[in-house]
């Protein structure tokens, strides 16, 4: 069979002409649809080779899908590229659990460029209150039995406000990908941890050598020395070589370019560990630990509903405290509360997609969701946690990381908007 | 503080001198390190624009990481891209159990080049034996109840010779992905399935209008009609807009680019369907459900053993039948076998992650890997699956899908090469 384009395309024709189709061909396309989703320069390439390139040895996305990051505009220096530095998740048009690694929210005070590490040169040390101090290259770390575990991050700083238009801007500093690496507690073991430690301080590579402060008891339970993330090497901005993963705590403290862990016997405070101590224990507790936590990716700011009639309501659950066993979904802006589905296994600091099927009447309506995770934690309302923290609701701004619930507003026509005031 | 590159070089040096580290810059990696792993042109932008735009909308690898996709020499046509195309997975280089969407191996006997269908106006009908024919656009199918899964591809060719190097020559015609879509059943349900249907004929809109009959039994138990791949759309190399996912059979049925599946009360043979109906039932039932099947993919073939001493075997499972409950290793070329530990959950019809500690004693060896499905069904070797066939074991070739067992020979210099002979 002749495979040139002018026979393909006659062929396609006359195939989608048989089925009642209308397909479109790369020339088809742009001569039907002048529309928003085609860029008008995508970036691929005509040249036979860097078209045989990308062919074979890695692959792109559909010229249609546009889907990008987007800048925190509040968060950004004059100049763009300063050391504090934040790009969003779409979660609008997020499908499962697991963010694409080119897709993964960056949210730093460390510097908005990063290293250029060579792997084959950085080094990882483990040193301060141990029996014997271990340098690892990262074939020896690779040497190293290892786990993947399926974890979210996310950032303090995911706070939704009134002005935020879309769950891009209200909740993209949070991402969800599979992570592999060495478990630190056996790293420590082999290190020799001695008697009276209390805390870690980890530390990365880059410019400004950002570190944080972590208890031992964590680093000992659940934390993971990466190398891989989503099946590849960490990608830069997220780390690469290496990276700390110390699921279910804030951003921050999932170390970049990690270089070496200091064990001591108290607490460091380090550059840019703003706001982490704090007098007030409860405020201190709740910035490390994340969640519990849900928003509806769909319907969400922005998006538009096409008439009434039935919709799958869906979004993301997750949980610093362990696994979600429960989300709930309001469509009455809160007065009752109906059991959504959890559309993927269930695992410990991880997102958890859920639905909810739903016959949307054409009225204005507001949609929420809420979640429990494994302890019984249940994620509060604005309401609610203004009264727990015992301020009026007016102008309330949780303390730490919010984890409220966030309302959508589905008006008449179909037109969602963020229904925070 | 200031972010001048001349100021972060230096900054850099200085900390890295303290911690005794040698840490690599942009400018010192290239200058310190002329080595293979530093792409001549790595494809990354200088102009401060196009590095503003990679940093924020869409991220990249590192360009010290270069694991590709490579073609099958003995499957491609001359001209290179002809209808027949096959490029390899890098499973030498994977790590847990997620396939980057960019390295997901591609194997078609349909055009190697894909159709550029504008998703607004692609259409996917069900129709044949239904009570309802339904034609849905891909807004609609976001609408309905979706579910995401982690499933395995394999194509029926991924067979190991004796003359192939690597893991990726010999297994890299699979891959695992999280999928999300509808199920199928859902479809169908809503159609009607009539009285005396019996199969399916599931259709792409490619060029050629490749498809695939199906048992409806396996079309109302697990198939997706998939939109989404590891949380983005489906890449183009993988059916976008729309692939429809039958879990567990070979790659040849997961029909990529589908327009329509026809209920039907027969078999249909269709183009490609090479092999496929075949007299003998054995080999019949053999050509679509995989496995169960293991590969290690450290140490494997054209890996280099840095001296004796700790190491993790690793690998994948898989099995078309359902879960992966057992995995075994043999250091001794397959004279006595121990359990590996699975390192992810064991999801079905999904790769599994497996490790086995080893502390190799520099002595030359031949290391395999074997694993048993929840139906108890156990991965033969070779001799086991001549024996099987009862043929003799000298030139012996599986009928239908190869899931025998791979053996790599480590050398007593360190280098690993193929064990088949």
């Amino acid at each position: 069979m002749d495979s040139k384009p002018r026979d393909r395309r006659r062929f396609l024709k006359k195939g989608a002409a048989l089925a009642g189709l209308a397909l479109g061909t790369a020339s088809s396309a742009s001569a039907q649809t002048p529309d928003s989703h085609v860029p008008a320069a995508d970036g691929h390439s005509t040249d036979p080779k860097e078209l045989a390139k990308e062919l074979i040895a890695y692959g792109e996305r559909s010229k249609f899908v546009t889907s990008v990051r987007v800048p925190v505009a509040e968060r950004m220096s004059p100049d763009m590229f300063g050391l504090t530095f934040h790009v969003l998740t779409p979660l609008q048009d997020s499908v499962g659990i697991i963010t694409p690694s080119s897709l993964f929210y960056v949210a730093t005070h460390r510097g908005s460029f990063v290293p250029e590490i060579n792997p084959s040169e950085h080094r990882f040390m483990i040193h301060g209150m141990v029996d014997r101090p271990l340098v690892f290259t990262m074939d020896e770390l690779k040497r190293l039995p290892s786990v993947s575990r399926i974890h979210f991050i996310e950032c303090l700083g995911n706070r939704a406000q009134a002005r935020h238009k879309t769950v891009q801007d209200t909740h993209g500093l949070t991402s969800c990908a599979e992570w592999t690496g060495v478990p630190l507690s056996l790293l420590l073991k082999e290190a020799g941890v001695q008697s009276g430690a209390s805390w870690i301080v980890a530390e990365g590579a880059e410019e400004v050598k950002g570190s944080s402060s972590i208890p031992l008891a964590k680093a000992m339970d659940d934390c993971l020395v990466c190398y891989g993330m989503n099946g590849e090497p960490l990608r830069p901005q997220q780390g690469f070589p290496l990276r700390l993963m110390v699921p279910g705590f804030e951003g921050i403290y999932q170390i970049k370019y990690l270089r070496r862990i200091k064990v001591v016997d108290r607490y460091y405070m380090t550059y840019d560990d703003y706001g982490h101590i704090n007098p007030d224990p409860k405020v201190a507790a709740l910035t490390h630990q994340i969640g519990p936590k849900s928003v509806i990716t769909f319907p969400s700011g922005g998006q538009q509903m096409s008439g009434p009639g039935f919709y799958e309501i869906t979004g993301l659950a997750w949980s610093g405290a362990g696994a979600i066993r429960k989300v709930e979904i309001s469509t009455d802006g809160g007065r009752s509360w109906h059991d959504a589905e959890l559309k993927s296994p269930s695992y410990r600091m991880s997102h958890a997609r859920f639905g909810f099927a739903w016959k949307w009447d054409g009225k204005e309506c507001v949609v929420m969701s809420r979640c429990t995770d494994e302890l019984g934690t249940m994620q509060p309302t604005r309401a609610e946690a203004a009264k727990y923290w015992n301020k009026p609701l007016e102008g309330f701004r949780v303390p730490g990381a919010d984890n409220t619930v966030q309302p959508w507003k589905v008006a008449s026509d179909g037109k969602v908007s963020n229904g925070l005031t």
